[in-house]
């Protein structure tokens, strides 16, 4: 018999047990086992809700309930979601997760936990929403190396970015626009700064590379300085502008991640996701480049995948599945700036300087640094404004080759995506 | 310890080896368990091959063999590879296989056998190579009904059919640069003429409904038919031409399925899909569409998802995964020709009849029926052809009303996918 308590009730909450309830025969049918919902945690009341004998408020009543073997935690926030589930864990109950936060500041920790206790802390839903890449890059890769992952990681910058792309609205409008419908917050700072994408890449890097990625390591720049001048010099170069996180082996034995608007071919399978839709691209070193594609958030498609972690627990109740990583000492993470990329430059040249003489400066500081330059034009561009591509060299290279030039400002960069 | 017995040493069975050998430590590590090939079944003689002692070619070596615990079936062909994976199934042997001859066409029996024995049947290279597709739709997707699969699920005519695209090349002329590329075979029959696709089509619909639906009862178009004329008509209506696998459940409870050239608008995401690549689009009820995309072919690809499947085997020896569908009785396909659905259709009209005549006759039939027509053209359209599409009727329909005009003849029609 397996019984479970939702912890949370709010939009994947809900929409979990509205899943359950209605795949629930089908459910006891692929796990073989008598499986109901015995409580639904939250401090809210919910009057109307079908489900009135279950709500509960007391977190203890979930913990000293030996009936109780998968803990469903999705409440969101490191606190008190934290304290909870490492309780779970060490009482014997096998958690499922759909908190990003949690699994990227506490994933090692909680995984260990799990593991000395012989149960399951799974997490499907934190990354990709309703899209499968935790499991898949686990077990159906895990036959490869994986060399690199980038991914559109948030719907809410993909959608702005979006409309900034196709119907040229500038920045603060797409995310209004975003707001009225929903897919934003009202602080929508964690979005469109990127925090959100962040700590989805540090469970993916730390997935794939076996060591706890902390997001405080990882540089993370988001969208708001994206404009739509920016926009079009990238389709100028074939390119759209994607908010990409980033994450790949360097060759001494460090971690490279990163998370930050790119230039992203038209080439690229991820340069046609749009909208609120997420992409992930995983290069294995055996199967090459691997694509998921769906929608990465939402009531019901975070939900489907609490669900299927669901089954997957109640199939192999005590049986420890071997997803887990290590924790790290803080060291793991590579200094973004010495990674060898191209990069987008949008920068200013003032007066006694033209845009010729500009081009020669710059094109003679490249050549000295042996690296590419090709000019981006837009319409409009005005005099005193131009923009390039130039690569492959650091950041910290490309920096000192920009201050080392009197007379032109760089006043955006971006990384193209190199895969 | 778990020993393993790879039966076929040609593309993916030597790939299988090489993966395995590479990632061996990695194995050990992810599974807990102390692993190894311990024989390589071919018929042939391989002198030159590194693991001399390891190849035999007596299979009841194999089935004798206690230590043998994991079988990799990777010949291809439906026997003897048939009896082999039986008999090591029923004597408590766990099989890995990528061939999916051999699941399409006795995938439930084997699944059967597997349970009864309290052993495990994986086949995750069978469908999409490389591409994680089998258990994430099995697992990650388990709290989603199904509403809908199609994917471009060979890799040999989506080349062609991007050559025909991209550089206008002849259906003959890409089809030989293919073969000269390693592509396609000598006899490209099972490839161009969809049945490797019809395969695979099966085994997801098999999997995603519970039903083992068979390869005859699925109706099989290929792309030898398609010309560059279809490929300027689908164009014109912003589409590309895909060789398609589809399969829902209708609402009688049976399956629809199908093999097809079909036209794809370019705002799927299926229309980017190019070159040798596959996609496989999954529509579930709750977590929407999700893709699948990467190489859905070659050694290592395949190779890699081989030994995925022998790692999860080799974690849960002697645990039965609940991946299983049931036999049919033959009569679970529902006749293709009762879909209602857009079409792309190309005809001729016969003088005395004019093409605004022609036009007019099909749009009163259409009108009569009740279905919307779109006009298409192409460059260089010659007097006497017409092209439309019409929609939303079942094949059936349409034939009734194409056969009811005198003087215009159909001469071809494909689908437009509808998702």
């Amino acid at each position: 018999m397996v019984r479970i308590a939702v912890m949370g009730y709010g939009v994947v909450g809900s929409g979990t047990v509205e899943v359950f309830y209605k795949n629930k025969k089908n459910i006891e049918k692929k796990t073989g086992k008598d499986i109901d919902i015995k409580y639904i945690l939250d401090i809210r009341d919910f009057p109307d809700s079908p489900y009135g004998d279950k709500h509960i408020k007391d977190f203890d009543m979930i913990l000293n309930d030996p009936e109780i073997n998968i803990v469903v935690e999705v409440m969101g926030g490191l606190n008190p979601a934290y304290r909870f589930v490492k309780s779970c864990l060490e009482n014997g109950k096998s958690v499922v997760s759909s908190n990003k936060e949690l699994v990227a500041e506490k994933g090692a920790e909680l995984l260990r936990i799990a593991k000395e206790h012989n149960v399951n802390f799974f997490f499907e839903a934190s990354v990709g929403g309703g899209i499968p890449i935790i499991r898949p890059m686990h077990q159906c890769l895990a036959a490869n190396e994986i060399n690199e992952i980038a991914g559109i990681l948030n719907g809410t910058t993909n959608f702005i970015l979006t409309k900034m792309i196709r119907d040229r609205m500038d920045f603060s409008n797409a995310l209004a626009l975003a707001q009225q419908l929903g897919y934003a917050e009202k602080d929508p700072t964690a979005d469109i700064e990127g925090h959100d994408a962040c700590r989805k890449i540090c469970i993916l890097a730390s997935l794939a590379y076996g060591k706890h990625v902390y997001p405080k390591d990882v540089h993370c720049e988001g969208i708001s300085r994206v404009t739509l001048e920016d926009v079009a010099y990238a389709e100028s170069a074939n390119c759209v502008i994607k908010l990409i996180g980033s994450a790949r082996r360097t060759e001494n034995g460090k971690i490279s991640a990163i998370v930050s608007p790119m230039l992203v071919s038209y080439e690229s399978q991820l340069a046609s996701v749009d909208d609120v839709f997420n992409a992930i691209l995983v290069k294995g070193d055996a199967t090459g480049e691997v694509v998921f594609y769906g929608k990465g958030a939402g009531k019901l498609p975070t939900a489907s995948a609490v669900v299927a972690d669901v089954i997957d627990v109640a199939r192999y109740t005590k049986t420890n599945m071997t997803l887990t990583w290590v924790d790290s000492d803080g060291d793991v993470v590579d200094d973004y700036r010495t990674r060898v990329r191209s990069f987008y430059v949008r920068a200013t040249y003032d007066a006694p300087l033209s845009r010729e003489t500009a081009y020669n400066k710059i094109a003679a500081a490249a050549a000295d640094a042996g690296v590419h330059v090709d000019w981006l034009s837009r319409q409009n561009q005005p005099e005193g404004e131009i923009a390039f591509t130039i690569g492959r060299l650091s950041e910290n290279l490309l920096m000192q080759l920009m201050n080392g030039m009197p007379g032109i400002t760089l006043t955006f960069r971006m990384p193209v995506m190199d895969l």
